[in-house]
């Protein structure tokens, strides 16, 4: 290659905050998505695929930290130079259909999406621009039933995927609650300053109750030195509104008489209280107490465009951090009722209350959880070729084990047999064939396990002995080799 | 609403090109796509997922009828201004993926992918700016047995989903004989005629031969009085190509032996038919017969990357066009060989080969081919509302069914009773669910066979009689509703 060809040549290289999925982990993550849209489906709600791309105007601006429409998104414009965007969640694009096919689809609409989102922010370690979201929605209710049963849906979702009772839990909360807070110490209740102080609230879990607290009054200095604006509020505004978050109930009527002394005399808070006291009693009845769903105070999730309940499920087994500072795993779905979305196009006022699983979380969640990845199995067999001239016996072979449905190929490389070997371990296959010319004369062929295979070569101390005896290979007639192979895989099918 | 908020009131609507799925058809194209992945798992391909940005530079300029990089694609810029793209295929960022990872990764490396891709493209009825694309490909192979393998499961693939032998065809040609009549006929087989030609043969299903011919030579005046230059061959030049584009033999020995009486003299023409041969030789080792797969050397696929053999999977079942005439469905899938993608980056010559399904197209032949939509047995069983008072217990019902892993819903809007029965019929529900204040005293249950409902009331004339009998609706004991509606989902069943 001339210096000439190598300066027009293309790095290869993924873009900043975006990533590539290899096999087995494209596996796991279709396995928990097929789990999750089983579970969705019973409980009646149908898949919906909306376009990637939207008009800026029908996304608005209702991401965690923007206050500006193109602020954290991927934006271009059209031939007709109209703003598009990719979506940054599929909510958005939710009350965009349902407005856009109001007439033709059925009311209540209960949806469930799961793909890509786009956000156009700085990346981090586990901070991607581009993921996966899976979202479960009911547009056109105002019964609190609703907010009830996505949150019994996502439990069980989560114990669909193994997920053990215990080590999971749903806390609900009520945005109005916190209104009725802000009504009661006397601030405005606007969007604006309900904002601020959420999203102080938001902040909890990394700065504390002492943290927020600043956050709420004059501002805070973090460790670096930098300095955050507060929302100003007075000592004792702040300490109220510290006394709600410090609510802590184990049962969810106690936690509603602890948050209704608190917002007593503003009618949107007790509103808020009694829709609590109404999911209470929805889930009471179908038994799902609260082993599995609490009421929790300090769950305020960052969107703007919550109007009532909030939820999110946390697993509390513990994992442990970077530090190795063992701390539970935290938030993997979050969610809530949100009456205007829909309002924004239509100019009606359809209420309409949902849950999203963040589906990266989640499933480094399960990885946690096992520790032996079940997707090994999948991994094919693979038929070494040792005489090239004989590739047309190998390639029957191949084909011989997929008919009998097992996943097989034949080495199509160029290497050596060392290389062939190394090749099939690289793709984790379970078994190798292998036959040369003497065998095949014989109508003979060889397996070789490669899993008992790595297992004995940990065992025997003398290498010399382990070629001599081969253990993990056996040699079987040419016609019994399905049979075999299928013998092999049954030793590590579950 | 005040004149004001209509004025900031977005419009819901989807950007133009693009669309939503609904429901069945999300469904639908699950279960396909499912299908489709067990068989390409099968012959031990591993899935991949790619960033759906790339860098352009990164995705090069293969689309066909476009001559610069950002002709076709969405593209914005990065905050250090670097210019990225949605990815238009998933072959190229293939390519990228598989240079960057080169030292990581099995070689050969196969690999499967189902994903959107993007076009900035006209759009038209038939013609979207995203689609869903299927690919499999093994890099990293000259081995003509990675060719025969692809089109091998993508046969496979087909017959998985319940088209015939007999329904579909693969067809194969090899550019290189392309090339070699380029060669003997005095034209420079350089990239830019050779391109000017195949996109000329590219339309000889819409033109037929003469067009071609003309396209070859000075040029096409279209029904609308258009004119499309030509490439400028002449009379005897072209009628060379067309000669070649003649060759229709039932034996792909035959074919062969057709072809290189055209292409003798030029090396690479007979390279490309030995390549033929070889795979030929491949399928016949394992009984993949004319019956499944020919050679046609009308096939040449519009992408600029192809080297080698090209494919072509089509459906030869008739469909009724938009006027009513009877045509073949024809093709669903493509591909070919292209053994230079990756050296663009690395500079290593690493060849590939591989086949695309156009996911869209081969959803609607399955719908074509299949009257009663399979999916229709996913919708819930509905539990309708008649007291309100009594919402728990119907929400109770509808658990108890889930819990028996029967999908089911409680109705959540605030409809009447008719307006619920009409919801249930929409979401396409088998069954519905009702008691009153007095069936429930009596510790009784209605379940409504919806189906059975619509075909009675088409067999019976009287609506009097219809309404007083009631023949689809039955009374069971509560204890035993889910049992009973089991029953009912059974009549329908496969």
């Amino acid at each position: 290659m001339t210096d000439d060809n190598k300066r027009n040549q293309p790095i290869a290289r993924l873009p900043k905050g975006f990533r590539d999925t290899f096999g087995a982990s494209v596996i796991a993550r279709q396995r928990m998505i097929n789990t999750i849209r089983e579970v969705y489906e019973r409980y009646g709600f149908a898949p919906l695929e909306t376009s990637s791309v939207e008009y800026v105007d029908a996304l608005g601006k209702y991401l965690p930290e923007s206050d500006t429409a193109e602020a954290g998104i991927f934006s271009f414009r059209d031939e007709d130079n109209n703003l598009m965007a990719l979506r940054y969640d599929l909510t958005a694009p939710l009350s965009r259909v349902f407005s856009q096919n109001r007439n033709s689809l059925p009311l209540p609409f209960r949806r469930y999406q799961v793909g890509l989102v786009w956000r156009n922010e700085k990346p981090g370690p586990d901070r991607f621009r581009e993921f996966y979201q899976f979202d479960i929605d009911t547009v056109g209710t105002a019964s609190m039933a609703a907010d009830a049963e996505v949150c019994c849906v996502v439990a069980d979702a989560l114990e669909a995927l193994g997920i053990g009772r215990g080590q999971y839990v749903v806390r609900i909360n009520n945005r109005k609650a916190l209104n009725g807070v802000l009504e009661v110490i006397g601030l405005p209740s606007d969007e604006n300053t309900s904002l601020t102080v959420l999203r102080a609230i938001d902040k909890l879990d990394r700065l504390g109750l002492e943290g927020v607290k600043q956050l709420l009054g004059k501002g805070r200095v973090d460790e670096s030195g930098d300095f955050t604006k507060g929302a100003g509020l007075t000592e004792e505004q702040s300490q109220r509104i510290i006394n709600l978050l410090s609510v802590k109930e184990d049962s969810r009527p106690k936690a509603c008489d602890s948050l209704e002394a608190i917002v007593r005399g503003s009618s949107v808070g007790e509103e808020g209280v009694a829709e609590l006291r109404e999911i209470d009693k929805f889930l009471r009845a179908i038994g799902y107490d609260e082993d599995r769903i609490i009421f929790d105070p300090t769950v305020v999730r960052g969107l703007a465009y919550y109007t009532g309940p909030v939820f999110e499920a946390a697993l509390t087994f513990e994992v442990a951090d970077e530090v190795g500072q063992k701390r539970q795993f935290g938030s993997v779905a979050g969610g809530g009722r949100y009456d205007y979305l829909v309002e924004r196009f239509t100019g009606e006022k359809i209420p309409a209350t949902g849950f999203s699983i963040g589906v990266d979380r989640l499933l480094a969640a399960l990885a946690a959880l096992k520790s032996d990845p079940e997707t090994a199995l999948s991994a094919p067999v693979v038929v070494t070729v040792m005489d090239r001239d004989r590739v047309l016996d190998y390639q029957k072979i191949t084909f011989d084990l997929r008919q009998a449905l097992i996943p097989a190929e034949m080495y199509l490389g160029s290497g050596s047999f060392r290389e062939q070997l190394r090749y099939a371990d690289q793709r984790g296959a379970v078994a190798v064939v292998i036959a040369g010319s003497r065998e095949f004369e014989a109508g003979q062929i060889s397996i070789k396990d490669l899993r008992l295979g790595r297992e004995l070569s940990k065992q025997i101390a003398e290498r010399d002995e382990w070629l001599k005896d081969q253990p993990a290979q056996l040699t079987v007639p040419l016609a019994d080799i399905v049979l075999e192979v299928k013998a092999i895989l049954n030793r590590y099918s579950r």
